[in-house]
């Protein structure tokens, strides 16, 4: 099926059946930030463990943090992210609406093949094609997020929301350091909420005020930094593929020198054909070579050691950092357009049935078993019930008794859920059950006492 | 030993440790927030992951959520917290510094055993006490953190952080009944940030401006609403036991009816025994009967319907709510104060050694297994290794080659480790290893290829 319309088809089932809801739904919504509903929760939950097995816990060389989300404002002086962090802004004098610069000048040269020579002198109103130049001068704007901590509205209360997870990390490089008995090469991850504000937020969950973040500052001997982005670019490739994503909806995207950010030596995107109307593809991740720049701007503004002085090679350095860093929000999103599948099956009249199947990894999906007792029968109920019991040790389990089976399975199978275990009259004598398979709709019948370790198998690593 | 000095024991341990480290540190920390490291990041994760497991997905009637941060505004009038959500504060003409009006009251009821008779001309400044009644009048502060979306920072723009997780969860009320096919009596979880201007942050991790929260909202039937309350303490109580908390640590708070908050029927809190100076007892989480406060004042101020029809009894209510409300740092707090643990055990020269163990509940402790081979050496490494990459598939594990094992073991003690795995030189010939339980310090010696299975056993639940 065509992307824009898979888009569509994934957004609609994303509310419809509880992944994501418009936040303050009740109230309008907002597209500054999404809600996660029961399903969107648990399967954002099991995005953010894979991360963490593959990029902390199950690497020897990487360990994790949780810094706060507000930091002494120092932090972002030294950053950068008080002074550069900003978007330069104008505002039609014909709508009142503000735009992006940048934005307006990149349309323009995209549709004239040259840039404005005249800068917003030539640039038209969206709205109003026919009226030109008619702009406010340019001003920067911040990204930052502000609050107030303490008990008065003044400057010394004011404070920022992190726009970024990095920055908690390199603050921590030291005590790291110092308390986990870690060496170059070695790395810090952390999964967190960051907050930028946007000026055009939109397309679903992909562009919000308020998203979480994945990220890992891996830091290294200077010198051995090109190698390691290699691996780390490759390491994040691979994360993805492993998880199920088809290597023909994602590509990388080299940034061009001279738009990289200022402390970034080099940036590698990932990008995934989400689909979208006017740019098929967005950012997933990008993996940067941050170079020494963090690490020496803090020591610099904190007056704080942040070398690391290398015993064998009786050398001291300031390492360098490479950062994939992942958004976890448009990971979700990019499984979930990937894994949708709509296909025919035939059905029990000798016709065919339409099946809308999300093809999620077993270690992805929000319910990882269902339990449908046939029917709702007061001899099946308490043996259903014991069986969704004793799976939810375990894992996320649904139960359902509601209406036909087919439809039953179909419900299940839209929102991912690899195993359905049917508890039928037959179940009463054989002490079995019948388990059936999201993708091949296969079914075999399985011994109650061995239904646990069958499903264990099949779910290892979830 | 006393409650005083192990709590100081534990905040030394914590930070030395690389549990928790101040928000911040490199440029002089905060006591707003805090940042944890390796050790206390994999701790709080457990405990979320207990607390998930047996608040919502190990329950048929428990659903989650995750619900944004910064919700639009009409929320929190809605809520009430922008209106009531507010303390009494006053400046002291001496110091300008600024107290809550109403702990100034309590402090001198508690000194005098009445309270002050002419109101704040009475109370003595706390660093002045010679000087009495100098104090400006008092004011409503409130404890709602503001920021601002959008290009411009004016009222449009006005958000505020949520200062509980548990609105996000009312304003979806609809659309889980609808998504989720759930009815009352049923719930909705949450794990997340919340954020409050507090005046006086302090007491460690204890009172901070940014903290973690994990709530449950249960919808009953009215007049169900005192039971399911009963319910809830139990159960709530009954997580802390389960996880190794000493009953003798924590005690139940009954909140007196005229201190009772805006929404609330009934409240009961769990307090732990932290051993703070001025107050042994801190609490942990509070149990409140919401009654049907929430749902009617959103429906009313969103024209929603937020009502339920019961089919079976033909009958529509607004449901009560019972919340049992946990705060997540405080709880990582607690679980780390109960299982410090000093004691002398006898060593290889016939004298005493004094061990600090960490007698952590498996579940929750932030390092499985250390892989520590007897030393560092060409033959016993690679094996070595090979057995952490083996158990990293499934628990986070480390790895310490660094001096004598008799250290190693106590630094593994410290953290809470349940199983030190030793990989001696025997182990080349007899492919087995020598498991050292932390407790009893029993060692036992288990074949490689038992060895993933003999963990799993007793790390079930983990």
């Amino acid at each position: 099926m065509a992307e824009q319309s898979r888009l569509d088809a994934v957004t609609t089932l994303a509310q419809h059946r509880g992944f994501v809801f418009p936040a303050g739904d009740i109230y309008g919504g907002t597209r500054s930030a999404w809600d996660y509903g029961p399903l969107g929760v648990e399967l954002k939950e099991n995005i953010k463990r894979q991360w963490w097995k593959t990029f902390v816990m199950g690497r020897g060389d990487v360990v994790g943090l949780d810094s706060a989300i507000i930091l002494p404002t120092p932090v972002w002086e030294a950053s950068g992210h008080v002074k550069v962090f900003s978007d330069p802004l104008t505002e039609s004098l014909i709508t009142h609406k503000r735009y992006r610069a940048d934005h307006l000048f990149e349309a323009y040269e995209e549709k004239h093949g040259h840039p404005p020579v005249n800068g917003l002198a030539d640039i038209p109103d969206p709205e109003h094609p026919d009226k030109v130049g008619q702009w406010t001068e340019i001003k920067a704007f911040s990204g930052l997020m502000k609050t107030y901590l303490g008990v008065v509205d003044d400057q010394t209360g004011l404070h920022y929301l992190r726009p970024e997870t990095a920055q908690g990390i390199f603050t921590n490089f030291a005590n790291v350091l110092q308390t986990a008995r870690k060496k170059p090469p070695f790395g810090i991850g952390q999964i967190g909420k960051a907050f930028r504000n946007e000026i055009t937020p939109g397309n679903f969950i992909f562009r919000t005020r308020e998203f979480e973040q994945m990220e890992l500052e891996f830091f290294v001997e200077p010198g051995t930094d090109d190698e390691w982005m290699e691996t780390w670019m490759d390491i994040s490739w691979q994360w993805f593929i492993d998880l199920g994503i088809d290597p023909q909806n994602i590509r990388r995207f080299e940034h061009p020198a001279e738009k990289l950010s200022h402390y970034s030596k080099r940036t590698v995107d990932i990008e995934y054909r989400f689909g979208f109307a006017g740019g098929e593809f967005g950012e997933l991740m990008g993996v940067a070579n941050r170079t020494d720049f963090d690490l020496k701007t803090h020591a610099e503004a904190s007056g704080k050691d942040l070398s690391f002085f290398d015993q064998n090679k009786n050398e001291r350095y300031i390492p360098y950092v490479i950062e994939p860093s992942f958004g976890l929000t448009r990971a979700l999103m990019a499984f979930l357009v990937d894994a949708y599948d709509e296909e025919e099956v035939p059905n029990a009249k000798g016709g065919v049935d339409k099946r809308t199947v999300l093809r999620l990894d077993p270690r992805l999906a929000p319910v990882k078993a269902a339990v449908l007792p046939l029917s709702r029968n007061e001899a099946l109920s308490p043996i259903a019930r014991e069986v969704a019991e004793d799976l939810r040790r375990d894992w996320n389990v649904d139960f359902d008794d509601s209406g036909a089976i087919g439809r039953r399975y179909r419900r299940q199978d839209e929102i991912g859920t690899p195993f359905c275990v049917t508890v039928d009259f037959d179940s009463l004598d054989d002490r079995a059950v019948t388990v059936r398979e999201r993708d091949t709709m296969k079914q075999e019948r399985i011994p109650l006492e061995g239904l646990h370790a069958y499903l264990a198998e099949r779910l290892r690593g979830a």
